[in-house]
């Protein structure tokens, strides 16, 4: 055993012995320990900061002395004089060893460290963005051995950084000279690499030491809306987060009116095309604008959306994606520039999709596999994803399945004759008394329930305007448990409900939720029009996940995560009793927020997550609904709002349903014959 | 030793036995023969054409039978109706083997055959450009194993073609899905691969069978002008050539005015460099116009030029190369999107930059390099570009020098009292009559010498406008044989040279060599700031070529290849008895033609090439004449016009040259000292 001195790394663990006088960077680049530095041991850069422990380590065998390290020297001075540098903090590129020493890496000195996720259940994010910056000393040029200036930046990569192969983009060689000049052959380089395997790549350089950091965006580019957060790719914190509508609406609302746009105006695709790009650039110039920075300064983007928009966005015509069999132009990721995309980003800028699962399943689920994990959960999980279209995974470390389920817009807000989008003015919580059968309700905007004192004041300016989706919902499974809807989803008139708010609406009755009119706002009233929607939407929702149940051959799952904003805005026990997702402990049932832009996230954040949810999304069993004859089977059966008539072990527990039935006769009867069908399949 | 049928191909010579029935392109795959086939042995393209030979073949030990191959079939009938194959000829994909068999692989019928170059000495070029074509029946899509368009496509050339890995271009992507389902499944890709060790990359898909070819650019961009050949891909034919003026003349007639126009001019370098790029755009507009084909068939396109050229064309500001140290932004060979140039060829097509020598030694001169070889050549040869700058290449296949000489434009023409381009009009050849003094002369546009009958008619739409670098090369070279001139570049008197022709101009005299006043045309005299502008120009070319001589420790070289269009029109006696070039015999000075031309065509051709002259660049050894004190004392030494005074073994058998001297004194004993002082270096 050499009598050299032994370094211990925390918290790696990492040990190892190195004469004495090795500098702590050294000793921990020989040893693979994680610790940052951008200038490459110059004492410029202070990301290398370790903290030296002293005193007697046990668990580690060591004792540590006080001289353990070579004195405090002057280049530590002056940093700590222009910066500061926390008590007992050390720059591991001047601090030599020279004694045995145990030495511990702070997260913020670590490359890839952990970036927290808020949700308990979610894994946490390893930063290892495709973008990093080394900071290199180029030699200068000499008439007597000629070689361009690029050529000796990358000899100083490889001498300096055993960086090597490395490319560069035209940008880069066009700039290059006058940067190299006015940095004195000192600079910084963005390199980015999306692939391990893959040549690095010259994204830009800056004159000297770059302080600064670079970003990147994780874009969510839904049919409605397009959200982006901004992310630091050094720390991995989200600095910005931003969404603006997405200009395609003026095409058509739903997924489906876009195709048929451009199947019916020639050129039409490259105006929707256009369109979600110039979007795109707007939201990109407020996000910039938020976070008071460069939009050149953001070097990467990570883009998740539906097949239609991913063709659209791309610059693909969508009209396959219309007809079956719904073939995909490309289903696997694509890394692009974003030049070719129009886009206002560095001009050297790739940006990555991730791959579609299939012709009706797009990168958005991918994300939201991504971000779910479901093909590592040791549960069965069933992660829903409700927009226009449902995206629902279901599947366990062993297996997943996907599909897509055709909800249409009523869960939106959209096809209800009092229904809008969420916004202030609408109402999202509503709650019935099943004894008096009167309402209270609250609205976006105010927190305030409208049977408590203040409420008028509260939306005094928000006005009551409409009701969207998720009070549509709970509105809905309310009228159930007050017993003023039977199980086929009629509303009982007044006389059968002894309730006044039950009014005559046609031939059928509708339940009067608000009535402004008296102060010229609008008469609120949930339809028989409207539940009918409602009960379409849902049981395309709940038909589509008991056709990957009958596929894996289960009655049950074991927990149910619900992505997207509708997800994360309404009630687990209002989506049970309305029957839009199976049965399932309600404590079980979680809401994931915006999933698919997590999973946008993590693969902006974390380059091997990209190849992770690409082999993922390949092993996912594909199912479309359009063509599965159970998947009819289910829809016809799953209109039915469940019913106290029908065992239901977990629900009743939670909340009685009354048994009553506003049919002429047998509606009751066909809604107990699709649970008990259901149960048979 | 099996029983199988033996098949020896021609005129690769390899053999191998096959099992009867065997096709006769597959036994060539598996030998690895060069045999043709773009539709993969299905009888479509007929590419793979052969001819068997009957009978008894003594040296490749083989009797071929009459049924040697399989009967002539269906698909080679219908073939030979629809259009047309020699008699002889069988489809390779069609015969198979039945009996030992000699099968001979015409020309047409390799997919590397052999483009024969004009000139004797000059190696002959493989064919092997960096795009292919091939064809493919992919999968139709299919609901229950949802995969993009282009993924089954990728399928289809692996399990078709054994092509793995391959990449598409956004624009492939984007134009995919119509023409799968045009061509019925059936489509013809175009590969391109710049590099053997790249992943493939799908440019280009035609819907079912494309029998077309496509179509690659060799571009030389001079100062002057920028000429470029059409070469068919397929074949390597040219099939046009076309040249236009460089549209950046209008900033400057040289490069060293270009330079200080972009130093003077903020945003001087970008309108230089849309300047030439429209240029080039306007010059593929016209040579697909002469060819008659689409421009977007052009796929591929490799461009020589200088280095001010190379940066101003890539979009590099040329500041660097203005001043010492004369710093490329990068010496390395480019590979870059012609969309990024803003080039209007194919919308995927990338294009090739040959990599600079040094900061004055350009991609032109890698090009001549790289069609002259003087790197495989056995004796020592010296290489001359003549332009504005000369370039300048000596070595063997042990080493190779090169540098660049500053000749300035008066071998254009330019800065000569009576010069001009080489244009119709201009005096090109002129020979004077050492008794009479009395010059005779032939004017471009005409064949017909001065003195000859018909003369006078046949420039009568041209006229006699001035002359041009070729012709005043001669008309020195001429003037100093007839003894109208000294050593020292002096003209003589009318009355010491007894010619009425040497007439009084300024300080000095000049030689009459036209007088076209009585006619309205122009008086053609050859002053003496003519001779001193081109004493200078030739004292530059010779000082470099001196200079490598030195380097390389030699006093003479064995052979002299004058390189460019003005090296393809000036004598090479005129050259020598001016003292352009270094002693040579005369049988030993040839002219190569636009040499960086014929190296850009064969960089298109065959991709190898490519890497040769990559390497080749890296070990020539590089010399700045710039700092080189040895090339001034050169300089000084060389402005000398060579006299009969001095030992001239070579020349003297061919001419004989008086000794004259019209300085007041000494003048010519500095010429002599010069030619001693030379052969001492």
């Amino acid at each position: 055993m050499s009598n050299d001195p032994l370094v211990v790394f925390t918290p790696s663990g990492k040990r190892g012995r190195f004469p004495a006088g090795t500098p702590v960077l050294t000793a921990a680049r020989q040893l693979g320990v994680d610790l940052d530095s951008v200038c490459g041991g110059r004492g410029i850069c202070s990301k290398c900061q370790i903290t030296p422990s002293y005193g007697d380590f046990a668990k580690h065998g060591v004792t540590v002395a006080d001289d353990a390290l070579s004195d405090w020297n002057k280049v530590e001075q002056r940093y700590k004089d222009k910066r500061g540098l926390i008590d007992g903090r050390r720059l591991g590129c001047q601090a030599r060893v020279e004694k045995d020493v145990v030495i511990d890496v702070p997260p913020e000195s670590q490359v890839h460290k952990q970036v927290v996720r808020k949700r308990a259940e979610a894994r946490d994010i390893t930063l290892n963005p495709s973008v990093r910056l080394v900071y290199v000393e180029v030699e200068e040029p000499d008439m007597h051995k000629p070689s361009g200036d690029l050529e000796r930046l990358c000899e100083a990569l490889d001498k300096q950084w055993q960086i090597k192969d490395v490319n560069s983009d035209l940008h880069v060689v066009q700039t290059l000279q006058p940067v190299l000049r006015k940095g004195g052959w000192k600079v910084t380089v963005a390199l980015h690499q999306a692939e391990a395997n893959q040549p690095p790549r010259i994204m830009h350089i800056w004159p000297g030491y770059y302080d600064g950091t670079v970003y990147g965006l994780a874009v969510d580019l839904g049919s409605t809306t397009i959200a982006a957060h901004l992310c630091d790719l050094k720390s991995g914190a989200v600095v910005a987060s931003s969404g603006i509508m997405n200009p395609q609406i003026r095409f058509g609302e739903d997924l489906m009116s876009r195709v048929s746009y451009s199947m019916m105006n020639k050129g039409g695709d490259t105006e929707m095309t256009r369109a979600v790009r110039e979007g795109m650039n707007a939201l990109f110039a407020q996000i910039s604008g938020e976070a008071n920075i460069d939009p050149s300064l953001i070097m990467d983007a990570v883009f998740v959306c539906n097949p239609v928009m991913h063709h659209l966005f791309v610059g693909i015509d969508p009209f396959e994606l219309g007809q079956a069999p719904f073939a995909l132009a490309t289903s696997n990721a694509l890394t692009l520039k974003a030049q070719d995309l129009n886009l206002d980003l560095h001009p050297a800028a790739r940006v990555y999709l991730l791959p579609c699962i299939a012709g009706h399943v797009g990168a958005d689920a991918a994300a939201v596999a991504l971000s779910e994990a479901p093909d590592k959960s040791e549960d069965l999980v069933l992660v829903v994803d409700v927009g226009t279209n449902a995206e629902i995974l279901l599947g366990n470390k062993d297996r997943v399945l996907a599909c897509s389920s055709p909800t249409g817009p009523a869960f939106e807000g959209a096809q209800i004759s009092s229904g809008q989008r969420a916004a202030p003015g609408a109402i999202e919580r509503v709650e019935i008394n099943p004894e008096t059968k009167e309402p209270r309700f609250r609205v976006i905007g105010s927190d305030i329930w409208s049977d408590e004192p203040g409420f008028r004041e509260s939306i005094a300016t928000t006005g009551i305007s409409g009701i969207c989706g998720s009070g549509i919902i709970e509105v809905i499974a309310e009228m159930r448990l007050a017993g003023l809807l039977d199980a086929s989803g009629l509303i009982g008139s007044a006389a059968q409900t002894g309730s006044a708010r039950c009014v005559p609406e046609g031939r059928t009755h509708a339940y009067l939720l608000w009535d402004g009119t008296a102060e010229g706002g609008p008469r609120i009233t949930v339809t028989n029009p409207d539940i009918r929607a409602i009960q379409m939407a849902k049981a395309a929702l709940y038909s589509g996940a008991r056709l990957l149940m009958d596929k894996i051959g289960v009655e049950t799952v074991d927990r149910v995560v619900l992505a997207g904003a509708f997800g994360a805005h309404i009630s687990a026990k209002h989506a049970m009793v309305l029957g839009m997702i199976p049965d399932c402990p309600l404590d079980k049932v979680t809401s994931a927020g915006n999933a698919a832009g997590t999973g946008a996230r993590i693969a902006l954040l974390n380059i091997e997550a990209r190849r992770e949810i690409e082999t993922t999304v390949r092993q996912i069993e594909k199912i479309e609904t359009a063509v599965e004859p159970r998947f009819q089977e289910h829809f016809v059966n799953a209109s039915a709002i469940p019913n106290a008539t029908e065992p239901f072990p977990i629900l009743k527990t939670v909340v009685s349903l009354p048994d009553v039935s506003f049919n002429a006769g047998g509606g009751d009867g066909d809604a107990a014959g699709g649970r008990r069908r259901r149960r048979r399949g």
